[in-house]
């Protein structure tokens, strides 16, 4: 190995501790800090991301890996190395042209903006927002000025989230399913189905954490590197491979909710612990591309756990966890699990209306960064598109504007991943059906491992080595395209809905 | 604020994240992290270990508390700060005497002997482990030499867990106990009651954790600075009086040790979150003494949990959460919590016998320390001891001296700790009645705040700042004496048991 390279190693190494913690800090807060200990955590948490910040910003690194992209040295690499290398120091880069002061200055208003969205949620009140979401699309407009220098703005947010992922193919991809699924929608919801009552029964929440372990292990979880905790907003974290953290919440009185995020969060958690171990603690490792990570979420949580195969050799052990199912024939519950209706919020929506939701978002987003519409006239922009593709009209920010969280702290170019995910996996889906024949009857079977393999080795394996893109193209052998997806929904809620 | 002063809280809040993060690596690997995932902790947790106790043994830090313990600048501390750098200075004497090779080696040494004793525990063979045993007690004895010079050897290690405490004062106290309690125990053992098979049937897990919320809420721990975990092993850990965490283990068929572990590590949880919070993130803080922190956790298990009074308010709600317990009469109950038996294993003795399996691992420290007896002898004098004072014979090594982990890492004078905190027990007991009146009335009346109100203002506010004698002193007026003990046991199991 060159002399540099242990250098980089090293240094790496002790910034990776530093990062460690803090991850560890983090998964703390949110899972088993009580609320006076909050305070503490934030101290070292300040501590440690500054060290890791600083570390990944130092004049040290930049000579590293300048000096490791010549091409001497360059070629001497291995492929991983290679990647990690390339990627660190397109980062690198990028982020030292941003001015520190502004750096600092974005840190200090995104709390501040993260505080006022979530009084102005509370409130129903999008006024108190409104100062902040200006400052944040100011300063993100002016930060990408630096990282992104000619850039066109947007494409430079989409690609942050989606690397290599632009506006012109969204564009193509979203309009292709609006064209189609307005109308199917619409079709949909002339045979609407009568709410079913059995679902608003009491759910014992500590079994509900049993069905959730179930179901972890049914999907092949591996619980010798992963664990689970509760929290209000649940999510994923990995510090490698060998350790993923999923989280839930459990209603007394929606057992669906908690089965459903168990099964997206591990979803998510499959992929982190399938990662090749050799990327562990580096960029290649965890997988930093969201709509390809939330494809794989999504294909368990909808293509696979919407599907009434899916269930069938599990239902009678769902109903030895929480006896309220045995009175819930597996029909009524597919027919639930797929209840589609025009709905207020985005993570309670059915597959087929979520996608408005998203194509809702995502042209606010496009208004906001190239149109420069007020924020002012956001809110009735956002009430005349849930009128325009969902027919409904909140009746106030909280269930309008404000519900989201990423617009806060400037996750803008985010909210398309989740649909590209959705995207993704009606092309997956074909793909795994022409090289693993009837996905239906293997699920059936209670063959889930050979689905979980086959992401495993066709996706997962290679972290973040592959773009969303390449991924595509290697797996499916063809571009980028909403057809299978479309043709994913109407086959499917043509049955269900009987039209 | 002198501009020492200032440097060193700069120079102790740096090296107190580190710690920070030390003690959530901890807990987090004995609560939450997977398998897999502990080689990534213990990674991070060399590390930032490592980085404390340079900082803690820096020159450095050495000058500091060298020129503020000189006169002009001693004189200006506050009575904490005065007293913060005091114990600061006497600890950093004492470390910096030891060689920093002598110092590795031991830690090595240690975690070589741990893993060394679970293989020898689990395979109820003592020879496995008697040469780590001996490697132990070497380099033990080594380490005194150099941090302790002149001071006789096991004096200096019992002065490491109860400052101020000396074997002459153990004998003293210990010598009194045998003399009392061997024929009382007799008596006892005499009418010896009958196994009550009730405790044997299935207890809900989950309702035990439920159970053990009721009772952390009823004693008075905050839940707003405390969590919880669950661990094989109980225990309790504090980041600060802001975050005391607990953990507990859930038997199925036995749910008194979930309800006991649960008052006991309560009572320590709660000394932790009552400690004067000026003093959080210092020596003065989390309490040092081990015997005065046990002697809290044994109040609550059992001068109060232990107590008939303590359950008349809540054995109703205990009823509802486990319903198996509606069909046990609280006597029934009082009479299982309270059986007096001669058994093995010293954590699931009773309060009675307890005593000597302390007082059996004091002599044989003695023995090891003062008359250096070899270590291939050890588990023959355990078994005889146990035959002498319990009239019983461990069926192997596994059951008798391989039972505890404490001598594996080398904590050889923590034991007489337990007995100590159930002295000071009884005589804290003798005071709060004189000074709250009944203290049956209070538990029977639900009062058992005013108790948490008396131990929390007499004892846990001044943490570490009180050494164990100073505490009894102040608090009882009087010295150390097993006589209140004495006479508690004789009182209540002399009731008990009719004699």
């Amino acid at each position: 190995m060159s002399k540099l390279l242990e250098e980089l190693k090293e240094y790496l190494n002790k910034r990776n501790q530093y990062e460690h913690v803090c991850t560890l800090l983090y998964w703390d807060m949110k899972t088993g800090t009580p609320k006076l200990g909050q305070a503490g955590h934030v101290e070292a948490l300040t501590h440690f991301s500054s060290e890791s910040f600083a570390m990944s910003t130092s004049e040290k690194l930049g000579e590293l890996l300048d000096k490791l992209a010549e091409p001497g040295e360059f070629e001497e690499l291995d492929d991983t190395w290679k990647f990690i290398v390339k990627h660190m120091k397109k980062d690198f880069d990028r982020n030292r042209r941003i001015p520190a002061e502004l750096y600092t200055a974005f840190v200090q208003a995104q709390a501040e903006s993260g505080n006022a969205w979530e009084e102005a949620k509370e409130a129903s009140d999008f006024s108190l927002f409104a100062p902040h979401l200006q400052k944040m699309i100011d300063m993100t407009r002016e930060i990408t000025g630096y990282t992104d220098p000619g850039k066109e703005i947007y494409d430079a947010l989409l690609d942050q989230y989606e690397e290599g992922m632009d506006s012109a193919t969204i564009d193509r991809l979203f309009e292709d399913l609006k064209k189609e699924l307005i109308p199917f929608v619409k079709a949909i919801l002339a045979k609407q189905q009568p709410e079913n009552k059995a679902f608003l029964q009491y759910f014992d929440p500590d079994a509900q954490k049993k069905v959730q372990d179930m179901l972890l292990d049914y999907m092949g979880f591996r619980q010798e590197a992963g664990s689970v905790g509760e929290t209000e907003h649940p999510f994923t974290l990995s510090f490698s491979s060998k350790d993923v953290r999923v989280t839930n919440h459990y209603y007394e009185n929606d057992p669906l909710s908690s089965i459903f995020s168990a099964i997206h969060e591990g979803g998510h958690a499959i992929f982190d612990q399938n990662v090749n171990p050799e990327y562990d603690n580096t960029v290649a490792g965890s997988c930093n591309y969201m709509g390809l990570h939330e494809s794989q979420s999504r294909f368990y949580e909808n293509i696979l756990g919407r599907n009434k195969n899916f269930w069938i050799p599990i239902y009678d052990r769902l109903g030895e966890l929480l006896p309220a199912f045995k009175e819930i024939s597996l029909e009524d519950f597919y027919r639930e699990i797929n209840h589609v209706k025009n709905s207020f919020i985005r993570v309670n929506a059915d597959e087929v209306t979520y996608c408005f939701h998203i194509i809702l978002r995502y042209e606010m987003e496009k208004a906001i960064f190239r149109d420069q519409i007020p924020v002012e006239e956001l809110p009735a922009l956002w009430n005349q598109k849930m009128q325009e593709y969902l027919q409904i009209t909140p009746a106030n920010d909280g269930e309008g504007i404000l519900q989201d969280m990423h617009w806060s702290d400037g996750s803008f170019g985010y909210f398309p991943s989740y649909l590209l995910g959705s995207i993704y996996d009606g092309m997956f889906l074909d793909t795994m059906r022409e090289e693993l024949g009837d996905v239906d009857q293997l699920l059936r079977d209670g063959k889930i491992g050979e689905i979980t393999k086959w992401l495993n080795e066709k996706i997962h394996w290679y972290g973040s080595t592959r773009k969303p893109k390449e991924v595509i193209s290697t797996v499916c052998g063809r571009e980028v395209s909403a057809e299978p997806l479309i043709r994913y929904f109407k086959e499917k809620y043509a049955v269900i809905y009987g039209i």
